[in-house]
C-alpha cells in the first residue's frame, strides 16, 4: 500500500491511499498515527476504499507530507563512504546520529524557503524508515517488525550553519527543510530496502545517483543502535544517509538558488519535488 | 509564583503552585502547558488557590517533571569557559546548540537509570529556560516576553556514547537522563537569571560550583540566536550549559555509580536531587 496525507475540503488534512494514479480517501483514520496504529485495518480499509472507487486523481489531490510532525526524525550522517569522503569527514564506528526537528517537515511539491540568513542551503537524498510501533533495545533481527513502510526524504542543510559548531542539528532545521513523501509505502511492497536506485536532480541535472546497497550501516543496525540508546516511538523516522554529490562536496561549492526544481527519486517509492524559494528579509 | 506538576490521585498528574512549603492546586488547568498558554489567569487561580488554603505538605505531594514531555530541549555546549577548557573543547564563535530528547525527561527525586550499555555517565548541573510563546526571528532585546520561567536541569550525559561521533545528542538521552524541576519559578521572581549560583553536590561532594554570571552566551543571544534558525515553541526548554566540574573534565575522570545521590541547586530555583541506580541488563 501507498498511503498518504492529502488536504481535505476545508483545509483539514485526510489520509488516503494510492492507486493506479487516484488517491482514495480512508474513512475513520484521523491521520497518518491512526495508520501505523492499526496497518491491519488500515490495509483493509484501504483495500475497500480501491474496490468502491471515486478515487481523486493524484494531479488533483494536494498531498501533504505523509506524517506531519512525526515524533522525532533521527537522521544517520557519513552513511555512504563516497559521501563521507567528499565531506572530508570520516565514518565512525558506529553510526553518527543526529536530529531534525520535526517543525522543518514539508510536503511534496511545496517550496522550500531558502533562509536570508544562510548563504549555503544544500540538498541530500535520503531514504527514509517509517517505524511501526515502539521499542528499546531492539535486536537487528527483529528489524523488519519495526518498520511500518518506507518513504523519501530530503535533507536540506544550510551548510555555513550546519558546520559553525560542531553540532549539526539547527542547520539542518530551518522551517520547510525536511521535505517528505509523497507516500509512505508498506514494508511489504519492497522487497530488499537495501538494493533501491537513489537519484536527486536539480531543474534536470543529475548530482546524486546511488544506490541503497551503498548503505554502510544497514537498517537493522540502525534500528538496534538507535533503540539500544533510546526508545523508538511509532511514527519515528529514521533517515538513511545520503550518497556523495551534494553541494557542499562538488568542486566547485554548489548551493541551491532561488527557483530551482530539485527532485529525488528512489526506487519503488516514486519521487519527491520541491522548489527553491529565497526568503526576502523582513 | 513557583508553578509545579505532581502526582494526582490514580496516577494521573495534578498542575499546582507551590508556596511556603505547601502544593495548592490549580483547578482547571490540565497541564504545565495550559499554565504557560494563560499565565495571567494562571496566576491569579494559583493566588486564589494558596488564599483558599487546603494545601499538601511538600514532603507528601510527590513532585514530577513540570513539564513530562517538552516541545523540543535546546542545550547549549560550551557555555562556561572554564567547562569548554576541562573538556578540551573550543568556545565558538555562536551557540553551539544540540537537542536532548524529550523522552530522557524525569522528575524530582526519582532515579537516574545508569543504564548498562555505558562505563563513563556523568551529571551536568544547568540553569534552564521556559519559553513563554513561539516566535521566530525574535531580536535579543525583547527576549524577556518570550521567557515564561526558569528551572533546573541536570543534562545527564553518557560520555561513551556521546563521543562515539560528533553528534551528541543520543549520548545524553537515554530515559531519565533529564532530570528536571522542581517547579518552575516565574520570571517575576528571578531579578537576574544572570547572577545565580549554581552547583551539583554527588554524596554531599561539592563538584560545581559557579555562578550563572559567567555564561558566555546570555539568554536573550541564546533565543534570539536559536529562533533565528528555527521557530520557539511555549513549553521548550533551552538549557543554557553547565560550569566547570563534571566527570569528564576530572583529574582522574569521575563516573557515576550505583546509588549516588545528585544535588543541584541554583539560587531562586531550590534544589533537583535524584539519585542513581545501575540498571540490570536483561
Amino acid at each position: 500500500m501507498k498511503f498518504v496525507t492529502y488536504k481535505g475540503a476545508a483545509n483539514g488534512s485526510r489520509v488516503g491511499v494510492l492507486s493506479e494514479g487516484s488517491v482514495y480517501e480512508l474513512a475513520g483514520f484521523a491521520d497518518m498515527h491512526a495508520v501505523i496504529a492499526e496497518p491491519a485495518k488500515a490495509e483493509a480499509a484501504a483495500k475497500a476504499a480501491i474496490a468502491g472507487g471515486n478515487g481523486t486523481p493524484e494531479a488533483q489531490a494536494q498531498l501533504l507530507a505523509p506524517i506531519a510532525r512525526p515524533p522525532r526524525i533521527f537522521c544517520i550522517g557519513l552513511n555512504y563512504a563516497s559521501h563521507a569522503s567528499e565531506s572530508q569527514m570520516k565514518v565512525q564506528a558506529v553510526p553518527t546520529v543526529f536530529m531534525k526537528l520535526a517543525s522543518s517537515v514539508t510536503g511534496p511539491d511545496t517550496d522550500v524557503i531558502l533562509p536570508y540568513n544562510s548563504t549555503q542551503p544544500d540538498y541530500e537524498a535520503e531514504l527514509a524508515v517509517v517505524i511501526a510501533k515502539s521499542g528499546y533495545r531492539i535486536k537487528a533481527a527483529d528489524w523488519q517488525e519495526y518498520v511500518f513502510g518506507y518513504t523519501i526524504l530530503n535533507d536540506v542543510s544550510a551548510r555555513d550553519i550546519q558546520l559553525a559548531t560542531t553540532q549539526w542539528t539547527l542547520g539542518k532545521s530551518f522551517p520547510t527543510f525536511t521535505p517528505l513523501g509523497p507516500s509512505i509505502v508498506t514494508k511489504d511492497e519492497i522487497a530488499d530496502p537495501h538494493a533501491l536506485d537513489i537519484s536527486l536532480t536539480v531543474d534536470g541535472e543529475t548530482l546524486q545517483s546511488s544506490n541503497t546497497k551503498h548503505l554502510i550501516f544497514k537498517i537493522p543496525q540502525l534500528i538496534e543502535y538507535i533503540s539500544a540508546l533510546t526508545p523508538l516511538e511509532a511514527g519515528d523516522i529514521i533517515s538513511t544517509g545520503t550518497p556523495e554529490g551534494v553541494g557542499l562536496g562538488r568542486t566547485p561549492q554548489r548551493w541551491l538558488r532561488d527557483g530551482e526544481e530539485m527532485v529525488v527519486r528512489i526506487e519503488g517509492l516514486g519521487e519527491l519535488r520541491n522548489k527553491t524559494r529565497s526568503e526576502k528579509q523582513a
